[in-house]
Formats: structure tokens, C-alpha cells, sequence
């Protein structure tokens, strides 16, 4: 272990921290040329908890599950909450659709016609009542809505729509709810989307007021971008919502978190623990597509490289780096961030599960638990759910 | 019109030139985020090539539509090919489809299975029969073969698979047909692609032989990629087999060919006629999805995208240019270029559409046929053609 | 010409566009492995003037000049001032130079160290001075500031340094001043440039005021990203202060405007001219590097360039692209963006000049002059103006 | 340690591996925008090699030293070689530099003019006398040549030409020499280079013979590129050269080896094992800037960069990596290939530094053992070495 390390408050921390997961990851992705359906997929947003719970059992770090309306409509969103806690869970964020309605072919509120806007408006207002019947926080906003070609449709024109809209949806947001801005720079619009960029976001939140806050999503920038340097930005600003975690080698690739670039996650992790973002007011949230792999334990795996990236950055000695940043010294500065980076954590984030009760290695339990076969030998018939693109 | 150009061979040049359409783009495509279908999309490979017979017609240089198969099975492909002959048109290249089999979930050709890239070695073979059936020449391949994740599968053995399969089908083409062999950079795999660049379609189809030819697609390039340059490396090695046109701002978008950077368009052009390119040798393919646009008028625009691109390049007053790279006048010389690019040539191209006795204004006529209302009242009931992903 | 355009009110605008030219670009310039000098490079920021104009004389376009300090660091500048005006020219954009003192190898106004700080600031103040002598309306900031390692400084301590810095600034700045903040991706800072975006710029000009505005060099973006977005989002927000005019295939190549994608700089005057900003709160300035080319004419070209952008983006039917973006026809409307830029432009523009009194042509007038080859033979000995890097 | 591990036959290749280090690294260098001398810096290649002893004595793994003509040009290049021979090293790679001189301004063996050409090509004759001289082995080729606008020159004739110049080096080559040929995507050409990817390389070496092989630097690829696929390949092939290794987040940004992206480099490595490139057929060479940090501890970090990189990919468990990828387990061989990334292998390393009689920490040895005082202290007056731009 890294000399100067206080391990029990690094312990407590990891103990403390909560990763989201998607009920979407649970069930069948893919890319446009091919949907490969896995066995045992969820056919219902309960079987899809059920899932989650497996993954909360083995890292006791997943207590909470994303819903995204209407992949996951219910009719009794109260009831699904109290599933959700039989099982040990909770619901997280609602992530609103706008995207898939035959009415959103040029976009949903920022599309030319008024009665098309509405339309979405009106989805975006029932997310905040199912909010309300959840007990969710947070309302994740990620607009598809944008322009394949140019002159297609007026950029400036589509800010003033998309600026109504989300000042009609702020409106109506009770006051422990919060509104999460996503941006993307394409796909799946090709020429412009309409919040491209996390300043677009931004510019957006901060004229709405403290409700309104960015989310990022590690894959939706250009190459090259610096994501890190966004964070400690957004945390400066007091914007930084939360995170949509995934990783690409790229474009939105929407692998396993911390699977192309763990170094990156690791400078993430620090800026935010850095800027004082280790705090239930950012959401670490996955929001990833397991499109050839068995679905559950990439979930496990990727909540465990966000703990690995958050235990490396814990480990950074801020004394002696203030202490290098302070006096120029670039390599020594460099040097004991990578000292933190080369520790292998697993044996630490094994005792913490340890003392959580639970097993050092939850993707061996979880295999050894004959869950993975169980729900291939139970879930037969019905439909399988996915994105329903 | 530029000073010194030769005006009847510049049109006769145009005339000439042949843009093959895709018999999937007169279907529906979409993003993974969703299909948005549209009125009047054709349910059977029979009605594509209606709908191409009104891009022939209309623009007098799309007389070959290339076929995807399966999207296009049919019982009779002699039957299809003289269905086409009768409107006008020929059958073009055929495309194997070696992805959307359950079975391809972790590659064809490339799999790790035998038994796998055995039927994908089966399907390729099954197209080379259908190639004698509709007389086409080309073959086209492209793998969405690769891996997601490091590790996921050797690199190195998943090209001696491959080079396995390109051999195979090699063997069993005809005196007269050709295999052209596509590269993408990523997607569908996201780590890496089993043909991820030119330089790896070129090592496999050098060892192949002459019947084994590169083809490019314009949207298949990592950013900042100068496809002139490859186009006319290829060109130098007698290894340009054709080009899948399409355009891009981000990745794989599959825009309309010249509509997201038509200088571009015109410098591939200018090289290809450089190059001695300008002949059935090469083939000029289009290989787009129009997912919001009217399929059949975006068609008709591309191919005259293609066309106005070509004229520009065969304008370009070859002396003068040649004079200026001599004497390195960057200026002069990049200005010869430009003032090609400058011209506007629509008159010119609406002259040799006249000469032909078609419509100078091949989007106003079709406008006025009233096919696209037609096809709307007609094609009712059914199953609309698309990716069936 | 293009139905329903009134030409007299293009032409109108066309004459009143100015472009300011950078005194630094009829210096010599280069990369990293070397800079060729050229013959007949100017002196003397004296010569510079001479040099810029007969940028003006040819092009009756370039009226004004940006100076950098201390590359053009003179004993009087009001005397320079004085010399420009006997030209016909005036002093535009003053940029400061806070990256080549040895003591800013670790950043500028963002460095770790007070004491450099307050010298990189000192810096600033003279920039302001130097505008209250040359009658300067902005003051150009670029800081090279940022890390090349991770950990090698705080990306946030960072960020209150510049924070003070430009308060500082902007305290100084007198009533008809400006102060213009640029953004650049990377370079010479290789991990993180402590203003990468616009994002980052927006964010601090808006909490300094109405003063500071933000400028966007069409080289300093990611791959992908979409600048004329940017544009209309920064005029929406009345916060666009003018552009440093460039173009680029890969990073910050400094090409000459409209070299390397003439449909962009179209498509980016197009959104200035919607989004009202063709008026002089909008700076059109060239920031280029004349490496290998003869710099004059290339200065010329450049001017030349933007004017053709600009009428291309005048004479779009505002009206009918307008009506086609309401109705939803996506080709219809990318085909009015279109018709105009495929028109050529080249005959508007050389009446507009004809109707100046100058040569319809400027680069076949500049060379005429004999003033490249006066240059040469004159400006003999001495040391040639560069960036002294 | 992970299980399976052969521990002594991991460090005999830990203990055989050579790092050779560059000349040029130990002199300033910068950026276009400033070059910011350090103090110590050499001023002959004599006190380079002096350095390049230091890493080699810290590390145990640097023992060869690449030279750069004409920066390292001397009268005696024997006696050179005897200089280094007394301090434990050997003369490396020598790296030809054909873009410093200002006839190269349009290119050098590419250059339109055939006095050029004939200039250059004589600059790289000398070197393989050079290389006679030195006993060195391999000759590495980069060519600036390109062009920075379309049109500029005809990229067709140049191929021509760099096929002739490089026929002619091939033609003078000794029985145990190579030449390795480097490609790279821009910088400081804009528009296009004439030896932009590995495929020009390949193609070119192909047709020379066996001993021109492709060099691959890690920082000349296009954003997105997956570099340890062109490893791969190239070792299928049998043409891969040799490294120069650095590390960028942008472009050629010539960082420390490992510095950005870590799991790249242990990927790279990784492929090199696998594919058999761990032996003095393949050379790796650091090719790095060390613009603000201090030079000798940047490369000693940089070659314990790479042995990191390489302990670790020995350490993958080939067994288990090939049983999962042969069932298809995507995420069990990801894992196989992470469990050896996320070991900890400082340690290991020390152990092998111990057993090779040096301090298992080369970068604490070198502080204390007091030469960065010294070489500020004793090299006063006289010229730095660096790059000369």
C-alpha cells in the first residue's frame, strides 16, 4: 500500500460509493446491422431488477437501477419500487425516450412542428409523475434530436425550442428533483445534434438555475477530447450532475466502463474526488451496451473498474503532489499520480467486500451462484426486452 | 467554362460514366436508436429495381443495382436479371451478408468455431454462384468481423482464418469476376476490425492475385484520412477495385455521396482520373442509408453529387497544373485546381443530360412523374424491405 | 445569378466585409522541424504594413491589422499608427504574447508561481496600453497554459489563476475596449490546455461581462467537431467577438482559409450571416502560416476566400430554405443551402471590385505590381521578421 | 504474482530486453511555438552519450544509442563509436534527416526537382557510410515530404520518385544492414504525406526485399487507429522493423513512452510477444520530446515505461487466454489479458534490477547519484544541442 494512506477512511469511501445501473443494460443491445439476442434476457422491468439485484448481492455497490420510460412502463411505477426494495434495491434516474416515435423523425422538442414538441413535452412532464410515484431524484434529459444535413433545419432556431422546452420541464420539477442535461456529439443525428457539446449543456443549465445540472457521458465527446478536464470544470461551476459511464475506443461505443481506456476512468475518478464530487450529488451512473458478452457480469465487471479507478485516485498522495505541483517539478508531479495508478487495488477492494459480508471476487461468486442458468432455463417464452429501435 | 478544355470529350467522359445504385438504399434503414420507416419503401427485390429504374431514368447514369443477399433472395435470380433488363437496367455486384446470423455473434469467416466460418465460407460461396446466375462481376466483401474487447480473440489467427476464407473464394471465381475487398475502420466490433484499412485489404488481395481488387468506402476512414491519397496509392498498385460512395462528418454515416465535404469528392475524383481510373475497371458504387430523407430523390441527388465531383475533376486544366507542380508554385498550382473546383457545372451536366434526352433537372422531373406519390398508393400491405437487423 | 436574389444589398454587404490581416503572417513561419525563410520577408513591423497594404490595394477588403506584441514591438506607436494610416490601413486586434519567455515554460497566468503570474498579467496591462495608443478596439488572449503530463499542476488551482487574470484584464479595459478570448484544443500543451473549448471560454467571458468575448480560430477544434454550431450558439448568446480565419485537414494546420473545406467556411459565414453577425461587433480576422507558399498572394487568396464564402452564404434563399426546413422537406432544404454554394460566385465578386476601382482579379494584379520581386531586391540584409520562437 | 507464471523465464526476458534511447532526446527541443532551453543540457554528441551512459547505468537496459545526422555529425564516427564503447553503450539506429536544409522547403527525395532529390539521396547515402563507419545496423528513413495543399504536387510521380530513392539506398546496403521505413500521418506536411500510413510503408518494402522493414512510431497514427493490430499484422508478415516508441493525446505530441495511455502500450507489447517479436529483429527505440521536464529521469522513466508494459504482457497467461478465446468466453479472455495489466510489476522489476547489481529504483538512484548537478555545473558556455528548426 502506498505510504501516507489513511486506509480506513480509502475503505470508507469505497464502502460509501454507489453505482447505478441501467435496467436497459439487462436486455438485449446491439449495433444497426445486428440485435444478438442472449438467453435469459428479461422479459419484464421486474426480471430486469431481479437481474440488478444479483449484481447489488455480489458488489454491494448497485443499489439503485435507472428506469428509461417506455422501455420499462408499468402501471403501478409504486409497486415496481416497492419489487425494486423487496430485493434490496431502489429506482434511480428516469431516463426519458423522445427518440423512438415514428413522430420524431426530424427531432422531438426541437422539432420544426409544434404539435411533434408537444408530444414530447408531454412524455418528458409523465416522466417527472413517475418521478413522483418512484421517489426518483433524478430526470435524465438525452435528446436525439438533431440535423443529418445542412440547411435541413435552423440551428438557432432549434436552440429557442429546445430552450422552451426544458425551461416548461424545469417548471414542473418538485424540489427535491433534479434535471440531468446529456450531451452527444453524434448519432444519432450526422451533421448536428443539438446539445453536441457539454458548453451547450451548460449554457442551458445555468440560465435554468440549480435543479438543472450536466451529465456526462464518457463516450459522447469528439477524440481527443479531454474528459477529465470537463469534470473538474462542471465541479468548479457546481454543474456536474452526474456520469453516464461506459468506454469506447471510438465513437459511442458504449463498451464496459474502464475496458479501453482504465487510465482515463483513473484521472476521471481523481478530478472528481479533486473537486469534492465523491457526494450523492453526482450520480455515478452505467449506461453501457453488452452486445456480445453475458450481460450481468459485465455489469459486475464494470462497477468493479469504477471502484478500481476510485480506489487508485483515493490513493493519490495529495500532499506530495500539491507538494511537486508547487514547485514545477513535472515528473515528480506525474510520478505520484502513477504511483497511485500502479497499485494493484483488487486486494484492498477484496477486503472491503470482505468486511461488507460479501465475496472478494463477485464475478466468481456470481458464477458459482448458477444464476446465469437459472434465468436460461426459467425465462422461456414471452419477449425478450431490448431497445425496440 | 475553363479556357483550353476540350468541351466533347469532357462530356463524353460524363456520358460514359455509370453510378451503381444499392438495392438497399431504396429501403428502410435506420440508426440503432431506431428505423423510421417511410411511405411507399418497396417490399420486394423487384420493386427496388423499379424504384432504380427511375433513378436511370431520370439521371440516364445508374444502370447497374448492386444486390445484398439474403435482402435480396429470390428463387430466380436469372428471372431478376431479365426483370431488370426489361426496365432498363443490369444487375451489379453482389454483397454477401456474413452478419446478421445469430451464429456471426462473434465473427464469420473469422470466428473461432469451425463450424462457423464454414457457413459463412458457404455463404460466400453461394453469392459466386449467384454471380454466375445474374452475370455480375464483382463480389463485394465486407466483414463486420473484429473483437470488442483486448483479449476477446487473437488478432493474429483471426487473419489466417481469413486469408483461409478470401483464398476459398477466390479459387472458385470465374474467368470474368472479380472479389472486391472492403475495409472499415470500426463498427460493428469496436476494438478492432478483422480488415480494419486499406493496407490490410491490399496485403490479402496482393497474395490473392489480380482477380482480388481494394475497395473503398468513403466513410470507412479514421478522422483526418486523406482517401485521395489511398485512391491513388491503389490506383499506382493496380489494386482500386471500385468505390462504395457515401459521406460522413463523424463516422459511418452513410450521408448522401458529396454532401458532407464535396471538395473531397471532387479530389478522389481528380485522382481517379489521374490515375487512369476513369474506366469499368473501376466501379462506382453507392452504399448510403437515407434514413430521413425521401430514399429515391436523395439517390437521384447523389449520383448527380458523383457526376457534378467528375466534371469538376475533368476540368481541371491538366498542363497548367502540371506546369505549376513543376516549377513548385504551391499557389499556382493549388489555384489551377481551385478554379475547376470553382466552376459551377451544373449547365455543363444539364447539357449532356439534354444530349440524352433526359431532363437537365433530373430531381425536378422525377418530382413531376409522380412515381413518389405513386409508389405511396400502391405499395399498401406487405412487408416494407429494410436491414432486418 | 440565383432567382429572387437582390444583388445590389450582396454586393452592398460584400463591400462593407472587411478582414483583418495578421502582421505576423507576412513573417516567416514553420513547424517544429523547421521554418524556410523566404526572400523579401519584412523587416520591420513598418514593412509588415507595406506588405498588408497591397493586400488592401489588390483586395479593397483588408483595411485593418493586427499587431503582436512584442513581435511588432515599436518605441511609438502612435507613430505607427500614423505610418499604417498614410496606407490606408489601420492598427487592429493587439495579441499578446504571454508563451516565449523562458519563465512561461510551466504556463503564463496560470502557472504555479505568483511571480510569474503577476508578469504574464504585467504583460496584458502593456497589450492594453499599447490599444489606448493605437486606438485598438480588442485585445486578442491566447495562452499556450496547460500541462503535458497528468498531475503535472491542478486542473482547477489552474483555472482560479486565469479566473484573476482575465478580472484583472477586464478592470483595465477602457469603455470602447474589448477583450477577445480564444480557445484551442491542444497545442503546445499536450494533455490538458487550460482554455480547450469554447465551453471553457464562454463560461469566463460571461462571468466577466458584456467586454469579454469569445473568438473561435476555425483550427482549434477536435476532429468532428462542428464549428458554424458553435457560431450560431455563441451569437444566440451574444457572445461571439470574431473569428482567427484558417483551415486544416488534421490539427492546427494554419492553411489558408477555405483551402482545406471551403463548404465549411460557406457553411460558417452562412450561420453568421443568419445569426446577424455580419456586422463590425464580429471580428473577421486571418490567422494563417504562409510555410511553404509565397505569403503576400497567399494573404490575398485567404481575403479572397472568406469574400466568396460570404457572398456563396448571402445569396442562399433565406425564404425558401426557410419554408423547406418548416415543412420538414430535408432535401429540399439541404438543396437551397446547396444551389448557393454551387454557384460561382467569382463574377459577383469581381464587380464588386470593378465597381471599387480595383482589378476584377487581385492575385493576377498583385503579381503585375512587380512588388514580390521589389521586396526581394530591396530588403537586403537586416534580420527577417518571424515568430522568434 | 499471477498463477502459472514461469518467474525466471519472465525475467530473463525482462533481462534481455534493449531499449535504445535517441540522441536528440537528451538536447532541447520544443514546439513551434518556443524552445525552452534547460540548463546541462549537452553540447556535443560526445556529452550526449555521456547522458545516454547515465540511463543505461540506472536502468540496465539502454545500452545502444540512435544517432541523427547531421545533428550528431562528427569527423570520426569510429571514434565515436569507441567514445560510447568506453561507457558501456553501442551506436544504434542512425536517422537520416532530409527536411533541415532549405532546399528541402517542397520535399527531398520526393521534391519536384531532380537536383533535390539527387541532394537528399546522396544526404542518405552518407549515412549508410556513416553506418559502416558505426557498425549500426539499421538506417531509419522518416520523410517530411508531402504536400500542404491540393494540387500543390502530383501525388502519383511522387511515389515515383521516393520508389527510385529508395531503391537506390536498398541497392547500397550491406549484407547485415536494414533500412526501416516510417510513416506518419501529417505534421509537418498538412494536406498529405507521402509515407502517410503503414500501408505506404509495407508496400514499399515489400517490393524492396527483406531488409527494408516498417518502423512503427506510436505517435504518427490517425485518431482511433489501433496500433497493436498494425503490430500484429506486420509481425504476420514479417516486416515489422522496430518502435519508436512515445506516447500523445493528440497528435505527434512526443510524450514519455507509456505516459498517456498505459494500456495501449502494454497492449502493443502484448502483440509483439505474441507474435514473436520479443528478439533484436525487432528494435525498440524511444523517439520522445522532453520539451518542459527534465531529459535524463524522462527517458529513465520512459524505458521503465516500457519494461512495465513488457513485464506485464509476459505475465498474461497464454493458456488461459487461448482456452477462453477458443469457447468464445469474451469476457473470461478479457479478463485473462486485465488480471496481467492490473498486477503490480514495480516489484518484479526491482528483483531483476537487484540480480543485474543495480538500484531497483533507477529514477531515486539517478537523483541521488548527483549528475543532473553536475552537468549543470561543469557544461557552462558553448552551444546547446537541439533540433536546429
Amino acid at each position: 500500500m502506498l505510504s501516507g494512506t489513511n486506509v480506513q477512511a480509502v475503505k470508507a469511501d469505497l464502502r460509501a460509493q454507489a453505482v447505478e445501473t441501467a435496467s436497459w443494460a439487462y436486455a438485449n443491445s446491439g449495433t444497426r446491422f445486428k440485435v444478438f439476442a442472449q438467453r435469459g434476457v428479461p422479459r419484464t422491468p421486474q426480471e430486469k431488477l431481479d437481474d440488478a439485484a444479483q449484481v447489488h448481492r455480489h458488489t454491494g455497490a448497485a443499489p439503485t437501477v435507472a428506469l428509461h420510460i417506455p422501455w420499462d412502463r408499468t402501471d403501478d411505477y409504486a409497486a415496481l419500487a416497492a419489487y425494486a426494495g423487496e430485493r434490496g434495491l431502489r429506482l434511480g434516474a428516469i431516463n426519458a425516450n423522445v427518440f423512438q416515435d415514428d413522430d420524431y423523425r426530424l427531432g422531438s422538442v426541437c422539432h420544426p412542428e409544434a404539435r411533434v414538441r408537444r408530444k414530447a413535452l408531454d412524455h418528458l412532464l409523465e416522466c417527472v409523475d413517475i418521478m413522483d410515484a418512484t421517489g426518483s431524484r433524478d430526470l435524465k434529459l438525452w435528446f436525439s434530436d438533431g440535423t443529418n444535413y445542412p440547411g435541413q433545419d435552423d440551428i438557432r432556431a432549434r436552440q429557442d425550442r429546445l430552450c422552451d422546452a426544458l425551461a416548461a420541464v424545469y417548471e414542473r420539477l418538485g424540489d427535491d428533483q433534479r434535471m440531468l442535461v446529456e450531451y452527444k456529439l453524434f448519432e444519432p443525428a450526422f451533421y448536428t445534434m443539438d446539445v453536441p457539446d457539454w458548453g451547450t449543456a451548460y449554457a442551458h443549465c445555468l440560465r435554468l438555475g440549480e435543479k438543472a445540472q450536466v451529465v456526462v457521458d464518457t463516450g459522447h465527446h469528439a477524440p481527443g477530447t479531454n474528459i477529465e478536464f470537463i469534470v473538474a470544470l462542471l465541479l468548479r461551476e457546481g454543474k456536474l450532475g452526474g456520469f453516464d459511464f461506459n468506454s469506447r475506443f471510438y465513437a459511442d461505443d458504449d463498451l464496459m466502463a474502464g475496458a479501453a481506456d482504465p487510465f482515463q476512468l483513473f484521472r476521471i475518478m481523481y478530478e472528481v474526488i479533486r473537486g469534492g464530487g465523491l457526494t450523492p450529488g453526482v450520480a455515478f451512473m452505467l449506461d453501457q451496451c453488452h452486445n456480445i458478452e453475458a450481460k450481468i457480469p459485465a455489469i459486475i465487471r464494470s462497477v468493479m473498474n469504477v471502484q478500481e479507478a476510485t480506489a487508485k485516485a483515493l490513493l493519490v498522495d495529495r500532499a506530495a503532489l500539491s507538494a511537486a505541483q508547487q514547485t514545477g517539478d513535472v515528473l515528480a508531479a506525474n510520478a505520484v499520480l502513477m504511483d497511485a495508478y500502479n497499485t494493484d487495488v483488487r486486494p484492498l477492494l477484496g477486503e472491503v467486500r470482505e468486511e461488507l459480508g460479501i465475496d472478494p471476487d463477485p464475478v466468481a461468486a456470481y458464477h458459482r451462484s448458477g444464476w446465469g442458468q437459472k434465468i436460461i432455463d426459467e425465462r422461456v417464452g414471452g419477449t425478450q426486452a431490448g431497445w425496440g429501435a
